[in-house]
């Protein structure tokens, strides 16, 4: 597929998933991580008018000066930015006027895509970044309209009929045994990656078992009604505080109702589907899910090396490994460079994919990451334990 | 006028200051006192619904059971409500449901009004006090439009072509003297008033005199540019904190743009007026600025016995009494009854009126009132001095 | 007596009311109204210090330049001060360190009373005022002495062995009536007073009755028990969130141990006197409880004018009024200037004394204040209630 | 040695450390991170009362029951805790009285440890582990007596002639290459080591090179010179948003005075001694400096593994590794469990051992862990650079 057609179908998914909300709900933000709809819009389009457009394309106009301020994100290199909680604050510019801004951008890209006779490939890799830091964005727009109409006390259904993929029943449970031994970790292929999967290296693994299967909604109540949630042995220190401090009791959209356990949903309320894997858990919790079995999480390199024999694709997985740069890691040059490097600390590492990522845009390598206490991406749990090693 | 048609138009005029928003700007809520304006549309709705209705129509059918969760304010009395710094968090009910709610209990009320052969009086000060509720919203409309259109970054305009008082100009300064005595304060007529008016009692007043006209930008901008908000010996001990913790340096709405003063207003920008009255300062800014010309504030007493000689109506003055009960003064029972009395604490009063209230909304004996750094609204600053006592 | 002898045993009293306690004790800070005993030892030294002997006393010798840094206190004009809650995270200076301050500062005020020929009058009042200041900071010894110690989990004995008032036993109740009339408010004597009694001026006053007694344990004990923490109608909006988000069910410093009601004393726990005037209430405790007798509390200028036929000296007495100044308040020049008017907004007066205020520091026109939560002084609750007037 | 004279020295230890300071020193907390010295002396010696005595020693008699309140300080398993932020809110028990308790435990402990007869093997580590718990707050007594003396404005010298290392002086650089292979990592000896570093294990590592010298003051103080704390392409986001937000601009208890570097020492403000190794750095600016350099901070495994070749001792060295259980890890059971495992969240490991460590305390292996703002611990900077691997 051509540059140009690829970014037709990207920016048009984006609008797809926002079909059938109410211009209100493209306005609001009710916690710091999650933004308005109409952010995320604007600030995929920025990117493409500020990294491709304007050092780029001969004779492009800036749409309206003041955005640059009203979409940069965390880019310190190109100056001032709306900080993070301030974003829900801003009824300007309206859904319209980011549409128009949209439209502005896109017959520019269109022009530059299909008229320009020769990119470099640099020009290409920073495209084709734009892509999938808008896929990215996507996966925000439906954790975060979801975030916004779940919290509503209405509780509203809202249409997500995009494309997205099948989230498993699960029955049983099988094991992966891998063998100790020197295994590669991260991206070697020829296609598109983040920096942060770059710098293909050796791991050595002792051995271990991984489950083939997520962690179900059926198990992890079963941790719920045995008192998990009420005993501080299976927690961090610091779990066990949000645990405490914030009254949680279950996962991030479950409510008990007359004594049945419903989930929201983007039909509204339902009621709990006890064998779909478990999602919108936090760190703290998957930890404390594992150490209640007497088991635990995988880590990264553990999850990757057996990622080929895993059911993976619906659910962010929590790991053991805390976000580090891998040992080749350098950041790029300039704004780019801002990607992904400055996050590595305090985070945790999450494989897989979920029913929220744009089909295509995960890897086997990918590296997501978020911090220990959220949970309004569709995270969830698999478990792994150590086997006997051979002595040194 | 008769009730149903007074109520028509009160009910009119909320809507038509909101003409001309865009959607999104129903919704956000940049600070905790200014609420999202499709807030203060369904509160007041739900006011007519809740003390009107629900009690004394036949046959009256809620719009929506939670909209009392959503739209109650402050009555502890009528059940759960949305605590005031998450109004601004939700993006439903939308405009258009909000708008359908007030279709819904006008057509309602207007039966209501229409058809039923006979109120009580209790009944008709309901409808009355709704009235007067509704009246009070259409201001914080107004100053809570202007606070989270003049917060954007875009600083957008907006029409303000509702029916509005005229704005004097200020020109020269004349001072009323009034005499030593016994005046009689609060509300006496047959009219309606607020509960906190009611109690008209006799308060002795030692000679002062008061300033005609209210203090003008000009005056205003010499107290900046002679460094008053660098000299604490002006401030009040919290004052001080205020402007020192928020590096306070000038009214709200003030831009100085290459050594001009502006002022944000519905037209956008614009330079500064010098001869209007200053606007948006906190009751520390009030009473720094009367230290600082070695003067003082009026009492809100010594302000009603020399209202009428005072040009007043365009900005609510800061008055140097403390929010707090007159003699006499009694909560009226069940919900109605927790209007103001419960507010008699920590504030200040203001008289007056201001080119935001309502026309005819105000009164002599009207006691406004609000916390000592608030200036969203139109408040001003008028001059008083004690003369000289007859020993006693 | 002369200044020399009164200077000695004011300073005397200060260093009594401390003896028995721990070096430990003088040094924490458990909340910011509290400051460390040694704070207020150094504090008052260090007034006499910069007003008197720094710019009065020749070849006085400063003790430590850095002491106006760590002693000063409010005192814009004199320079840099440690804030309040930084108070007690300083361990230096000890309390020897601060005891020699005060020995050598006591010494030059000695050899500076006692052989200066002649003093102005200005000087002399300095001098006093730092004996006003001294009685003061020795009643916020106490105070915050019981609240270091009665909020310490083991609950110690401490010796209270200073000369104190007694406090009386109530038994029934007599109210006093007062006619309606002008009546002169504020002090005029020629004795000491502080500058916010000054102004003596006219208050008409409604007819009025006023309890001779103020609130015994018991009849506040009536209203817990009668669910008086549990009725959000008897409260200020602002009240009633102080209450729920702070658990408040009870006076500070009253414990419910196996259903029997003890209060924390210099003695440690002791059961509650049932017939001593209820103490360590907030305003907002006072008003409430005055609501749910349906009285209310008095005025200043009511209490100020009953006076001399009430029983006070007790507890400080929430009174309905807000601290402002009187009529003719003016600041003095400098820093003495600093000591009343700029707390002037958002505290309430109370009237009389309590049993922790130094013997003869108060008087019938003294104004103290402050804020509504604040409970840790020895306040109490007076009621009053309305009668009716004459026609205006 | 036998482990009644063992007990002795360790306890005896950590008194000298507070030797010379005064009471008022023993009690003030400036920062949560901060605990009083007098409580760190009770709470090591309510670990032996509770873990030894009060289970295994006959006729034991508690000394205060309510000290079990006051000094725990995370064991959920044991009981309620004072929180934290109160620790330096509590006079009381008073030094004295901890030294009594001390004394008290003291001679029960002497008592068990020479009368009985014979101890499982499970006592005598809990026995042991008491000892190293006490030296780590040992470490913890100089640090944050550092603190409380270092941030009082009076900047007071205090005696540090306890036992300690040697501070080396660094002149060149030597560097020490490693080549790829299969290291093992994790305490393999009979002697004593924590949970957290058990579980020995295989690790791959890539063939790397590290500095046999910690990074200079000099070496530091050419990267605030250049800039660094102002150029946000070396931090971390959160590095960065910990520099603006706390204005940090060096590293803790550095001053400028009249141009010339100085920092804070037990012999008061000293000129900074520029060969001395860098110390009291958080892990953004170890981050920060190595970034800057175009080089990174070692890995736990790398520093584990070329330890024996490197000059380490005087400062703890952040790595790149976040601290997260060794492959085996799994916690004791009962309180003892709660050591370490629950803080493998976001926290940084740190390797070697610092001037303030008990000699004999760390080990090649030793764990130590902090948060990444933390600097109060004698925190310093190893460089290291990854060399060419051979392909996959």
């Amino acid at each position: 597929m051509n540059l140009a057609e690829r970014y037709r179908q990207v920016r048009a998914r984006s609008e797809s998933i926002c079909q059938g909300l109410e211009a209100e709900d493209f306005v609001v933000q009710p916690v710091v991580d999650v933004s308005p709809p109409k952010w995320h819009l604007g600030h995929t389009t920025w990117f493409f008018e500020t990294f491709v457009l304007l050092p780029h394309a001969t004779d492009y106009r800036v749409f309206n000066q003041q955005y640059n301020f009203v979409f940069n994100s965390y880019y310190e290199t190109v100056g001032a930015r709306v900080v993070r909680t301030d974003r829900g604050n801003l009824s300007r510019p309206s859904v319209a006027d980011v549409m128009a801004y949209r439209a502005h951008v896109d017959a520019a890209m269109h022009r530059f895509l299909t008229e320009e006779s020769r990119f470099s490939d640099d020009l290409t890799n920073i495209v084709i970044l734009g892509f999938h830091h808008e896929e990215q964005h996507q996966e925000l727009l439906i954790t975060d309209i979801k975030y916004i109409l779940g919290h509503n006390p209405l509780l509203p259904a809202y249409p997500t009929d995009y494309s997205k993929p099948k989230v498993p029943t699960i029955a049983g449970e099988q094991w992966i045994s891998q063998d100790e031994g020197i295994y590669p970790i991260g991206y070697a292929g020829n296609g598109f990656c983040f920096d942060n999967e770059l710098g293909r290296h050796k791991v050595y693994l002792a051995p271990y078992r991984i489950r083939q299967q997520l962690v179900s909604n059926r198990e992890y109540l079963d941790f719920i009604q045995a008192g998990g949630y009420q005993d501080f042995r299976y927690w961090h220190a610091e779990g066990w505080d949000w645990v405490k401090t914030r009254t949680i009791q279950a996962p991030m959209y479950w409510f008990l109702i007359n004594g049945q356990w419903h989930h929201y949903t983007g039909q509204g309320l339902k009621p709990l589907p006890l064998d779909e894997p478990v999602a919108h858990v936090s760190y703290y919790e998957a930890w404390a899910y594992a150490q209640w079995r007497g088991l635990r999480l995988p880590t990264e390199a553990e999850w990757e090396t057996a990622q080929d024999r895993l059911e993976w694709g619906s659910r962010w997985e929590w790991t053991e490994s805390a976000y580090l740069p891998y040992p080749g890691f350098a950041k790029a040059e300039g704004a780019i460079g801002e990607y992904n490097g400055k996050f590595m600390v305090n985070q945790m590492v999450l494989r897989g994919a979920s029913e929220a990522t744009t089909p295509g845009h995960s890897r086997p390598t990918y590296r997501n990451f978020f911090h220990a206490p959220l949970r309004w991406q569709f995270t969830g749990i698999r478990l792994a334990q150590s086997l006997s090693s051979t002595p040194f």
